[in-house]
């Protein structure tokens, strides 16, 4: 007896949807029925693709009767939400890598697709290939998971590694990045922090158990960080990388941020580099385990898409069907902290006229405001008589940090701060 | 409605079952209700342990009908291997951290378990708390996993990290392992690469859906290893660890091997130090991933043991129960190759009369044996006029090196064969 084939409904067949149509092909349980795609005119060499379930209205995969599982791969808020909705008032499962709707829409999402007693799954949308999410759905079930550290953004690791390998300026590695089609020409999602800080508002609402909302998520970008800022990190025993964190607090506040680290050589993620993602996950009783792989790409993602769609199929059909474990239920909102009352440590590095009393007067800003300092060094620079010096200070309040910021900007003597990046503690 | 608890009995509360117990008692979906022990008047600390439930007799656990799922957290084969067998013919579902017995009798214990369909579970008998079975198994089901490395015991790892770090020989860190508890008073099955082996032979059928038999897994420990190599290897990029592999050859033949491995510091397994343990995996289409954490420990190996436990409970009751995903059927063999077929690079460190006609030799015995040398350095050693060569090759067969490492031995210029040390690919 042949058991019934599991309808699949493809949405994008771009890098991903390619991938995850040649992976599909390896398994007898599951068929795709229909591709949608933008141009219907495209050439496309797709090895044993028929080209006739391919369709330029996503409308008619999701209205489609005969489809079980609708992957959407194309992201964006609209109109792969109406889609995707469509779909599950239609009773089918969905399969997403679509970061950008998870992070704005996934409350409503997620309860949509309860109500119709569907599941929405997505590996494909955070660290790619990597193991993460049902990992975490399942055997880390045992878990209370409350602190996450992730480079989720590929684009951002490669230029960052590359600035660091080749001592090269932002620019210059991000000029190199687009001509190498690492970076896009609109290079904002990335380097600004945003694809990362969808990443991490996902992850940290499913790990913690509780919904993180993205417009709490504090996120700064990589665009400011110099090779003087990465040789110096290099020095002191650190590499910057661009970490997505996010950390329940010890009075339960949820922590969730993007934004440069100096991060010790001896934390695995420091050897994180180019194109590779990693997520660490701390939590009792498992410790401190770090998952780590190919964050983006043809395969990877697919990996992930196609690992999803096969967990679904093999649940369609039995009377209690779907794990419990595959659902999101997470109503209970976290209470977000300002980055303003966070703590934190920091490197700062400033450029100072080379006169006596400037250390001193760094080291009582600080003390007066709850700031002990780590270690400061100061070296000579020949040509003007300045001074650079670096200063990386304990754990102190984020809010200190700024009073002690405004007071270095308005001492004559400190021509500039050039720098404020915090170090993973 | 209370929805009724599913009921565990454990054997075993030492560290594992200790850190079992405690956090079970944070799920109200499970309840411990017998604990086999050992010695029963033995003094326990646990909060909230009733002792009433602890019994010495384990066979009163897996006869029990209350009890849904049994946890055997002893080791060993015997007897927990039969008191499995009667476990699962008595209806009970089996989580197990028992690596040696699912290496030896793996096959005979998943086939029992599939006649009286009941699933056995084993997250933590490989790589302690690391998520890595279930993954396999569910969310990189779509992959063909062809090629893992990994390091997958935590003793040998601390000892070669200390030697590594203290340039200090085996004997005095196994002596000052054994003092701290890192490694036991007959450290054979940590440094011989049995647990290693064991671990692999398991992690193999599963990843590779073949059969592998612990009798065809080549095996070498680390107890030769000098701080010499340690040192050579730092020196030309690499670090010394006892890497568990395997790998599905071209000619589709399963290479299962335990032996100490000099690994590029590019690799993220060198930086993979002290008891931690990490896991390559590598497949189409994902790639890459590499997944590290804690390999033992009570609270770790307990993440592992519960993710089984409430992934069995999550669906006892349904009618159509227990995923496909989670069963282990692979009752096709790999066919295995002999170490002596298989393609390697070597590190060889020899100590040599200083005469002329050495290097050349060198070169002649491997030229003649289809060898070619990557890097071959001499350092003279100016007490006794003799001279160290390192010689690394490039990839060549096993048998040929031990071919020519005859003919070093018999080379009357050559003093000594020190070390001869394979080298990743």
């Amino acid at each position: 007896m042949e058991s019934k084939k599991i309808k699949i409904g493809l949405i994008g067949l771009g890098t991903v949807g390619s991938g995850v149509f040649k992976t599909l092909k390896n398994f007898d349980n599951v068929e795709v029925v229909k591709i949608a795609v933008r141009n219907k005119s495209k050439k496309r060499n797709i090895e044993g693709l028929d080209e006739s379930i391919i369709t330029d209205d996503a409308y008619e995969i999701v209205n489609d009767p005969q489809i079980d599982i609708v992957a959407e791969l194309v992201g964006g808020v609209s109109p792969a939400f109406d889609l995707i909705k469509t779909a599950i008032k239609n009773g089918k499962h969905i399969v997403t890598a679509n970061k950008e709707l998870l992070a704005k829409h996934g409350e409503e999402l997620f309860n949509y697709a309860e109500e119709h007693n569907k599941v929405v799954l997505y590996e494909a949308a955070i660290a790619g290939g990597i193991p993460l999410i049902m990992p975490i759905k399942t055997i880390l079930a045992g878990n209370k998971i409350n602190k996450i550290k992730a480079i989720l953004n590929g684009t951002t690791n490669y230029i960052l590694t590359k600035m660091d390998v080749q001592g090269a300026s932002y620019t210059d590695v991000l000029k190199e990045s687009q001509e190498l089609g690492y970076a896009e020409a609109d290079p904002t999602g990335d380097v600004e922090g945003f694809d990362a800080a969808y990443k991490i508002t996902t992850l940290a609402t499913i790990a913690f158990g509780k919904r993180v909302k993205i417009e709490n998520v504090y996120r700064e970008g990589i665009t400011k960080i110099s090779p003087e800022d990465m040789q110096a990190a290099n020095e002191m025993g650190y590499k910057i990388k661009l970490i997505a964190s996010a950390e329940i607090t010890e009075d339960n506040k949820a922590d969730v941020r993007v934004h440069p680290m100096l991060i010790s050589k001896n934390n695995p993620l420091a050897h994180i580099d180019y194109v590779t993602n990693a997520v660490t996950l701390t939590g009792h009783p498992v410790g401190s385990v770090t998952l780590s792989g190919p964050g983006a790409g043809e395969f990877p993602t697919a990996s992930s898409v196609v690992g999803d769609i096969l967990a679904i199929a093999s649940e369609i059909g039995k009377t209690d069907y779907l794990l419990p474990m595959m659902r999101c239920q997470h109503n209970e909102n976290a209470e977000p902290i300002d980055i303003s009352e966070t703590r934190n440590k920091y490197y700062i590095s400033m450029t100072a006229k080379n006169s006596l009393g400037v250390i001193g007067r760094i080291g009582k800003a600080c003390e007066d405001n709850q700031i002990s300092l780590a270690s400061i060094v100061q070296k000579e620079v020949s040509q003007d008589n300045a001074a650079h010096i670096r200063v990386i200070t304990d754990v102190c309040k984020e809010k200190d940090m700024q009073k002690v910021i405004d007071i270095f900007n308005n001492d004559s003597a400190i021509t500039s701060v050039n720098s404020l990046i915090r170090v993973q503690v």
